[in-house]
């Protein structure tokens, strides 16, 4: 079976979430924010415990394709899939599936995004393994991430009864998808027991989805086709592009989750998972010192009577000494220098607003 | 008797206090801490409505000189005493009042440092006028400073009786001189309302202070005596190095003022003194906007709940984005980067202290 199993990572967001650091040309997934890797080259050796560089595809944007081919040579040029124009995950779940069968009819693919961050790398594995001998059984599998506190910032997922079988890990059926809550609901979730986050992880074998598609949205799934009929051939671009934005933009969630049938979780707690999403949540998966300092350039920070702080610098030489600072980001980023309490971290997008409103966009 | 008066500014100090911007090189009276003007240019500049440049002297380093000549062109080259090597301002003094009266017998010098700041300047030629007056009947006058919080960093001057005579500003006699207190003894002298703080600001004739060094500091006078002999001959440099070398370093409190007669004392309060020796200190004469901030370069300074907090900024068009901090100085300063709470500015002199012991003196 191993051989008809291929991952697909989406990578085609740009998003100034964590910025000064990201910018509009360089998002998230393509900087070393945690190390020597970026974020897309250590999705690629998370996965290649389980498959081999030919069987890892990409869809992406054109502008980061080639960086990203620069990033992780390995990965053949013909598996980067360029999406012409934003138009959600349903589109590119979609255009994945059907080139993927066209190549393997017996595909069973893993979606994963390419600006997470995992640390626990050994259960992921087997998180993965499991899901893949689910989905053989024409499931649609998601990956949840349970709970550490009432976020109102991802989805939930609601489990319901165990799947049985002689699965590796526990797995549920899904009873129900849920919307980003508001925080009493968000409290009330994570005090359930039953439900956990989606973390935008899937594993289908490629006929399964594209049956869910076609169900569910058949102008989709003829578009997607066409484009797989002419993948291989010298009208490639032209059915892509004609096709392609003609498509609403849709989510893979609303579009087809939440209405699929066969639909089983496998929640994971210990996973170590992280969207990075804010700078508050990158502080979460750094390893801290003695006082919960973290420093991306340790040589270079002088720390007195300073604590649980972080210290970003995107300057190699440059001196950072902090005195008496508490729960504080610090991010040193050529044109920017940010400060702020890690607790307001979510402000940034604030920032951002403000200096698009103030067309400094130079800081972007 | 206008004519007699001169102002002698003492700018030979070096000194890290307000590192990472005042550098061993570059020593803050050369810096614009306060504004468009250097601290050196403000002191001549404040200087300038009782002196004529031309009564203007200045004792430096040879360093410092050809800086301070650039940035004050009006001092005339041959009123700039160069010391060959820091001997205390005991020396200083001594030397400019052996000059001066060699130039005007009947000089009255009003001594002066490069480093510190006044805001109110009205005040300060009223105090010196009144000063120069209360000199001219062979007083040593010193400028006090109402404490206005029980300092460690100062010498206190506890005053006497009322001198009594005609003067525009109160006068006293000095009952005693005290060197720099422990914590306790700064809160008695504090509420004590018969002390100042030492500012470092004198005023007498030079035949005055001469005799006082006669009598008190023999060595330092025969020395100086010899100097000034020797100031308008082509000797002047091999006597100047030769008897410099030969003196003890000794500070003008210690060696004279403790033990001197004829001693008086003008106590000012709201003069907006400071000598600018910390961070929070320079803060404490910046004028904050309505959340208490002050930046250096406020267009390129973006807060959020920001209240308290100086941003002072070498970079020109770096954005410094604050959020949520409170009471922080945050010091940007090229290859250094500084972040501090406000109350704990003192601890610069740690950082210094480590930078050295570490040898990364190119920090310095």
């Amino acid at each position: 079976m191993a051989e008809h199993t291929y991952a697909v990572i989406m990578a085609g967001g740009g998003g100034t979430r964590l910025w000064p650091v990201s910018r509009k040309e360089t998002p998230k997934q393509l900087l070393p924010l945690l190390g020597e890797e970026t974020l897309f080259q250590s999705t690629v050796s998370r996965l290649e415990a389980l498959f081999p560089p030919e069987r890892i595809l990409v869809v992406t944007v054109a502008e980061q394709a080639s960086v990203m081919q620069e990033q992780v040579p390995a990965i053949p040029p013909e598996n980067y899939l360029i999406e012409p124009a934003p138009r959600g995950t349903a589109s590119v779940v979609a255009l994945a599936a059907a080139v993927l069968k066209r190549r393997d009819p017996q595909a069973v693919m893993a979606i994963q995004t390419a600006d997470h961050h995992i640390l626990n790398k050994d259960l992921f594995n087997y998180l993965i393994s499991t899901a893949i001998a689910v989905a053989e059984k024409k499931y649609l599998v998601t990956l949840g991430i349970t709970p550490t506190f009432p976020s109102t910032g991802y989805g939930y997922i609601q489990q319901g009864d165990s799947l049985g079988g002689d699965y590796k890990y526990p797995v549920y059926t899904v009873k129900s998808f849920k919307e980003k809550p508001d925080e009493a609901t968000a409290q009330l979730l994570l005090q359930s027991g039953d439900h956990s986050w989606n973390s935008g992880m899937f594993v289908w074998r490629v006929d399964t989805i594209l049956a869910e598609i076609e169900r569910q949205m058949p102008d989709l799934f003829n578009s997607v086709n066409e484009i797989a009929t002419a993948w291989e051939t010298p009208e490639r671009n032209e059915v892509l592009r004609s096709r392609w934005n003609g498509l609403k933009s849709q989510t893979i969630d609303y579009g087809i989750m939440e209405k699929a049938e066969r639909v089983a979780v496998l929640p994971a707690g210990g996973l170590g998972w992280s969207d990075v999403g804010s700078w508050d949540s990158l502080f979460e998966v750094l390893l801290p010192d003695m006082n919960g300092n973290v420093a991306t350039n340790k040589q270079y920070h002088l720390a007195l009577d300073t604590h649980n702080t972080l210290v970003y610098s995107a300057t190699d030489e440059r001196l950072v000494v902090t005195i008496g600072l508490d729960d504080m980001v610090v991010v040193d980023a050529g044109d920017v220098l940010m400060i702020c309490k890690t607790d307001q971290s979510q402000r940034v997008r604030d920032v951002v607003e403000h200096l698009k409103k103030h067309k400094q966009e130079k800081y972007l």
